[in-house]
Parts: structure tokens; C-alpha cells; sequence
């Protein structure tokens, strides 16, 4: 499979006839599917699905797909879809704190060729990481946010991303609440939370977790909205506790939910697996 | 282990000594333990634990046992505890609504001898599981309930947990609120909620969950207390989900959740496992 | 949906415009698709799907789908493939020995509606679970299995099989190895195995277990074939245990495991969401 | 919490008074106990038992306790004991080949204070990881390895142990098996396989895995002995696979169980959890 691939994310209205129109849109220009997922939400009576096909022999020139698809298909289906090449690679930004086992996952899982992605640029609220940015070869840039200062900061922070051409912010760790304004206009952040949410959202989730006395914390992975907490869910993931666990516990034990579910999630999205519709994501697996 | 047990549960301010000083008491008197296991809450400044030893040859005469053990050893601790002997079998009340699974689950493990237990006493607010109660050998009595006559209904059912001698009463998805009253007037009721607590507590959680689009659902089983919801932990469990789950996917897949946590939590209660202080549970495995 | 639909699986050697191929089957014929799912096993070079579609308003006869799939998609492709309809109801035979757990919850969930089958018969070569199938309105038969007479009650069984017009075995715990012959003559035989296979195969595996001293124990439901436990996985899954249990604690946590694994197996079959190819399965989530 | 602590591990012949015995030792010298767990293993007659406690007060000299613990309670008892002091620092080596996952990760959670050691000493078979111990300030020593030189080697490499005062040595993927004359003279050793043992012992456990067509793989952290994979189970952990899971995937997801159970079982030796006997562990929570 080294030929590169292309990968439809489509969503539209229900309707008979969607898996042939779309399958024969590549297969009638000769490319080979070798990858395709569909799902349909009858409650809201929308057809999902994500098709990948080869692009060695597909007969359309690849800069006249997306102009195709959306003239002979999508826009007949009133559809919403995404086209991505396998050989286009995704730039991530990672935001991170003073914490760092999220950000060295992430690097590591880099470099072991996990990722389908670069990753040229750390962004903190703090100097801490620096020297972690730079032995990964990523620059680093510190911000440090007030309450008075977090609206300019942002405006460079956003300036910093376009000049990077970051296609996805990935919060890892990142102490700092987004405002609706900085979601709008870069919308792809994926957040991790150290809770099984809705349990235990807002701050401080492991000390809301002892005092509740659960048996079993969790990790949630979801795109940023505005709606704090609220964001779309694409992975989560738990670990069992005891009475024996205190809050530094869950900390160490979450640690580790916390570097997995965000790597998993990750990784989805890079491959263009997960399709966000509502609140809700389809994950083909 | 054909002797039978003595099983004390002790919860007391901590200090220097308290193992040795409990382990003394049984030794003394020439006790065989079995199972001890302690924890301590350093937070709460609170020392914990369960002690098991067979009474052949113990030389205390059985009724001595309390009296002893509170006059030598608690009240100079200030401690909290009780006594179990496991030849005085656990009487058991099942509650229940329409649904028969949580219900037929506990009546086949005690059928199966996985209980430490008689069930004399079904009770519900429907007639409709009256024949499984029969099958199993149970008194089922029908209590319908509305709000006009909770109060005169639950004071009845109180009457008949006094005429059985029931020790401990399971809520096994009984659709009902018991009044704080009730639960002040007998305090060992445990439930199960189909919910990963504290996230989607009230009302329909499988619709909650489904709606907010977690990847993960659980249960929970745990002691009654007058604030709905927020009794003390003993047993969660989880389960996986996914896009293709539709509501009633997601309530099939609780169901097994729900009597594997409720019978797991009833087991640990009948075996004199579970230490209630505060709102938190220490559970000895 | 409550339609009636049809179901093909299907299996055929890789190549370009398969998905395609087999959709435009569906909506050349004016089918509505509820279901849709494809894999390609890379190395192994085939292409398995299953695809599921309402026949309401699908405009060939019932009677003509199969002999004009064959001939015009199966036979060219050189493909395998079955054809289901959800109004055909496939008939269970229950085999047990002594241990009713697996027994009473594949029934409780038949009476539930979780399985889509009927269960009209129940073998046995023991009497006494006997009470329990006549419970649940299912005919019992009782062959007692020696060394000397297996063949001879194989031959008896599968006269049965043929008189009840049975579509599935399932060993609930039947402690019988079924010879080559009987599975040769009667393929579709689902059993549970009181182990994570291929650890522990063969006899007492709780007892290999705790003589191991592992701490995760398993169980794994798997078509029968003639290599005893070796048989195609359908569905496996494990729950921790301790050095405080012991073999009997194994035993009743196991017994969890069997039914939950068994019961997925079984309901995964009966949606026909199973491909076997070779020794390995393609299970459509 | 910060007084240093004793800890005991004791195994002796299950008899009367011994929770008492060894409490009243401790007690006895004005010990405050932090930590105590006991099990009895009935099928082998044996009392086991971990017991922590603060040295402050403690009356008994630090040098004192292990010759008076061994006169007045382990051998009238006739038992196997250790004693560690908390703020004696155990010493380890890390052996690894050319996968890093396993080594990066123990040695951020060195650096981040989870591990209560120091890592002096990596020793490899190849010498690809040398830049990751120079980072971590931990000496690296490269000792190729061929059926002919295993020999002269390990007695290097043991020389190398002593010199460098290494209490555990940890095989972090270390692709090369121990003679039993090296497991003779440097007992303690922890090595992880990436298998769920007993499965797929030996040799590619992944390969083994994929072509079984198992739905769950699984790491094993175990002691070495001189049986290959038969050591002493400390610590297991799997993860769901399904058919789109190629070999390279259960590989990837491998390695993440890997370096987790490691992890674990890394953590439970140095807190003194882990009590050997026979071919088993009690891991004390």
C-alpha cells in the first residue's frame, strides 16, 4: 500500500441508493477502494460514511476530485463532506502547560511513526517544556496568559498558527480555557479531560473523584467548543480505584489514561476516522 | 473452613498500636483468623479494617463476644464496628418494578449458593414478576405506589421488612424514590443505578448517555441515602459503546451491567466486606 | 424498520469495484440499505462484506435473490456467500451437561427478545436440567454419553437435529468432545471454553489457571471444529482475579464471563454478523 | 508521611496468633503501622503477610531490627522475611535491544518520581540506545551477544551488576534469554513478554496472536526463572483487537500494554508489594 490514498468523510440526508453513488463515483474513475465504513443515524436520518481508495490508476486528475465530487455528488445529496490525501501531512500544534506526560507521548509516538503528521510547533503557558520542544526538533513559543492579556494572546496565538499552517491544535494538558471567539475561528482543537465525562467537569476532576468516592476514574478525549466540557467525545477510556487510592493516586493512575486516550484520539483523527456531526462523533474503527 | 466465623468491622479515630491491639483481642482468646485486612484514611485521620476468625475454639462464649469486645477494645477507641457471625444468614427483601433481569439474576445466584443469604420477601409496585418470586419460593407482595399514598404504602412495607426479620433490602431496578423518612427507618438499602455515577444522575441515563455521545456507559451500586443519587459507592462497572449503539442498544448492554454490579455489591455486603464511613466505602477484597 | 430485510455475507478474492459491484446489486433493484460493512484481509487477499437491505419495495421475487446473485455477482467473483432474511426465524439446540448458568441466561435472553431464534430443543447428557427446559417450553432429551455408545448417540442427535429443523448448535458448558464425524455433518456449532484460548486449552482450565498463577482469567466462544479448542474465535473476555481467590473463586467468576461471552457469540451469529474464513472471523460490529 | 518506613514480607507456616505475633513486634517497640496486609493460602498451609511502618519512635536501633525480628519472631515461626528500610534507594538496571518504548517510559517515570530508584546502569545487546541513557544521565554499557560469547558475556555483565551495586535488573525488552546460571546468581529480574502467558509463549507472540485470530492480546510482567516465560506472573493487562487489526497494529498496541504492565509491576517490586512463593506472587494493594 504505497501508493497514496484519498479519503471521503461524507455526511447527508438519508436516501436510498447513497453506498452505490458514492462507490461508483471512485470505482467509475477506476480507483480502488480499500477502506470503506457507513453508518446510519436513523434518529436523525443521516447517512454517514468514510470511503478510502487508492490513487495510483484513479483516472481524475487529483486538483479536479474535489470539484467532481462536489458537483456530480455531494451537492445533489446536500451533503457536508471532507476530502484528505494520505500524502498531504497534517502540522499539529501541541499546547501544553507545566505538565509533561502528555506532550512526551506525543512526541515519542511521533518519532516512532505512530502519527501520521508533523508536529513543528509547542505553544505554553509556561517556559517549562522548552528544552522537551527542542530535543523533538519542534520551536517553542511561551505565552503567558492573564485574564487581562488572554484576548491579545490569543489574536498572536492565531497569527502564530496560520504562520505555521497548523491544521489541528491539540491540547495536551493545556491548564487554559479557550475563548469562544479563538474555537470560531480555529476550530480543529482536540482536548483531553481527565475525567469519565460528564462526571466531574470543570476543575480540579480527580479531587471531585476521591471525594465522590468512585471505583473508577476516566479520561476523555473530545474537539473543543465553546460550551466548556461539552465538545464532541472521541475517546475515553477508565481505570479501576480502590479506597487504598488517594488523590495522588488517581493523579499517577490517571496520568497514563490521560496520555493514552489523547494519543488514541489522535491518531483517529490524523487518519480522518472520526466525523463529528452535532455533538456527536462517528468513529470508524 | 467448615468452623463457624466471627467477623468484626471496625472504624476508629487512628493511633499506635490498633492492629496489634485487635489482633491481640482475637489471639487472646485463643482465635484462629483467617482474613484481616486494614486500611487508614490519612486525610480523614481514621483507621479501618475487617477481621475474620473461626469460633472452634475461641474461648469467649458467643454472646460474650460484643459486650467484651466493647467494653475492652471499642469504647476505649472510640471506634465504630460490628459483628457478624457467619452462621446467622443474611434475610434479604428484593424490590423491584417491571424488569425482571436484576431480579432473576440475584434469585440464581442464590439458587447457585453464590450468596450468603435467604430471600423471603419480594416486593414491588407492579404485579408483574409475582410468578418468579413463586418459582424461587419468595413471598411477593404488591405495593402500588403513587404520590398520594407513598407515605401509607412505605409504612406498610416497613411493617412486613419487621414481620420477615430482613436485614438488608436490594433495590433491583425498583423505578421508586424511597422517602428519606424510610431510608432514616431502615438504612441498609442497596441500589443500582444505570449510570457511571456521578455522570447522568436522575432520570433515563441510557438517553442521557446516548444524547452526549460517550463512548463508555456504566453502573453503579450503592447504599441508599436520602440525597437521590449520592450514597456511597461500593461496585461500578463499565462498558463500551459506540455510534452503532441506538438507545436500546445501550439499555440491553447496561442491563448486563447492571446485575453484574448489583450482585458483585450484594456479595461484598452479605460477606461483611463493605465499611461505610462518611459518604465513602471501604471496600476489603 | 420493521421491514423485513436480507443479509449477505460475503467473501471473494480482492479486486477493484467490489463494493460497488455489490451495491448497485441492492440498488439496481431499487434496495434500500440499512447496513453496509467491508473488510480486506491484505494478506490473505480477499475482500469479506456484509450488507444488509430492506425488501420492502425491492423489486426481485424473494425466491429469485439467490439464483440471481449467484449468477450474476457470486459466480464471476468466484465468491462464497450466504443469504439471510430477518422474517426466517433460525432454531437453537441448547446442549448442557449439569451447569445451568449458561443454560438459564441464554434462555432468559431469548425470553427477553435479545436473541432473534427460537429454541425448541434442548440435549443433554445429563437428566437434570430437565425442569429447566420445560420451564421455558422447550423439549428436553436426555443421551447419556460413554466411550461406547458416543457414535451411536451422535447418530441419534443428529436425527434430531434434522427432526427439529435445528440452524445452530451452541454448547451451553456441554462437557462432551463432539467427534470430526458430528462436526463434519452438522458445521454450525458454537462453544464456549472456560479459558482465554489458546491459554489453557484442553481440560480444568480454572485449575491451570490458578495453578499459574495468572492474573487475568478469560473466556473465549469459538466455532467447534474437529481440533479440539481450536476452532474459529467469535468473541473473548477476561476479568481480573487475585491471589485471594481461590480455584472455587475462579470457577464463580468465570461462570460470568462464560455467559456474557457466550451470549455475545450467540446473538453475533444470529444477526449474522459472522464471517468465517479459514481459522479466523470477521465479526461486522 | 515523611518519617522513613520499614517494611516487612514474611511467608511462614499458617498457625494460630500470627497476625498478633508479628503486630506486637512492632507495636511492642513503639512502631506506628501504616500499612499491613495478610493472606492465607489454605491449599499450602502458608501465612503471608506485608507489614509497613514509621521508623520515628521506632525504639528498637535501625540495625537492630533485622537480627531481633529474626531471633524472636521468624525463626521460631520458621519463616522467609525481608526487610527494607524506605529510604534505602533501590538500585536498577534497565536491558534493552533496539525498541525504546519500554526504556523511555520507565525513565520518565524515574524522572517524574513515580519509581522510588535510581536507574545508574543500562545495559544492551546493540547499541542504538545509547543517546536515550546519555539523556537520562544513566551510563551505557553494549555487550553484543552471539551463542558463543553468551557466556564470557554475562559474566561481564554481572561483574558490571556488582560494580554498580544493582539490586533489580529489569529486561525492558530485552530480546535475549538468561542462561539459568545468570538467573542463579542475579535472582531478581523482571521481564516483560508481550503476550497474555501462558499464550504464545516463546518466540513473536504478535505473529502467534494474528494467526490464532484471538479478539484480545494481552503483556505479562513476570520474574525470571530458569523456565522461559514460566516465572512468577506480577502483573497482566490486555486490549481488544478485532479483524482490522494486522500484525503491525497488535505490534503498535503491543506496545502500549507493554510498557503500562512493566510500569506496574516495576512500581510493585520497589514498594516491597511482591511476595514470591513457589512459582506464585501475592501482590499486597
Amino acid at each position: 500500500m504505497t501508493s497514496p490514498t484519498a479519503t471521503l468523510l461524507v455526511s447527508c440526508p438519508d436516501r436510498r441508493g447513497l453506498v452505490a453513488t458514492i462507490a461508483n463515483f471512485i470505482y467509475s474513475h477506476n480507483g480502488n477502494i480499500i477502506h470503506a465504513d457507513h453508518h446510519t443515524d436513523f434518529a436523525a436520518g443521516l447517512f454517514l460514511t468514510r470511503i478510502e481508495w487508492q490513487l495510483d490508476g484513479f483516472d481524475l486528475p487529483r486538483e479536479a476530485i474535489a470539484s467532481t465530487f462536489k458537483e456530480t455528488i455531494a451537492d445533489p445529496l446536500d451533503a457536508n463532506w471532507q476530502l484528505h490525501f494520505s500524502d498531504t501531512i497534517p502540522r499539529l500544534s501541541i499546547w501544553v502547560s507545566r505538565q509533561d506526560h502528555c506532550l512526551l507521548d506525543l512526541l515519542w509516538r511521533q518519532k516512532a511513526k505512530e502519527f501520521h503528521s508533523s508536529i513543528p510547533l509547542i505553544i505554553s503557558n509556561h517556559p517549562d517544556l522548552e528544552e522537551i520542544a527542542q530535543q523533538f526538533g519542534a520551536d517553542f513559543h511561551y505565552f503567558p496568559i492573564t485574564k487581562d492579556n488572554k484576548v491579545t494572546q490569543e489574536a498572536k496565538q492565531l497569527e502564530l498558527l496560520k504562520q505555521y499552517n497548523i491544521d489541528v491544535v491539540v491540547l495536551a494538558k493545556y491548564m487554559q480555557v479557550l475563548t469562544a471567539d479563538f474555537v470560531q475561528k480555529f476550530p480543529t482543537v482536540i482536548n483531553i479531560h481527565h475525567s469519565f465525562l460528564p462526571a466531574f467537569a470543570g476543575a480540579k476532576p480527580y479531587h471531585q473523584a476521591y471525594k465522590r468516592g468512585v471505583k473508577i476514574i476516566g479520561a476523555t478525549a473530545h474537539y473543543v467548543t465553546a460550551d466548556l466540557d461539552a465538545g464532541p467525545i472521541i475517546e475515553q477510556d477508565v481505570v479501576r480505584v480502590s479506597h487504598r487510592d488517594e488523590v495522588t493516586d488517581l493523579i499517577r493512575k490517571g496520568k497514563d489514561l490521560e496520555r493514552m486516550v489523547l494519543a488514541r484520539a489522535v491518531r483517529l483523527h490524523l487518519q480522518n476516522r472520526v466525523l463529528v456531526y452535532g455533538d456527536r462523533t462517528v468513529v470508524f474503527g
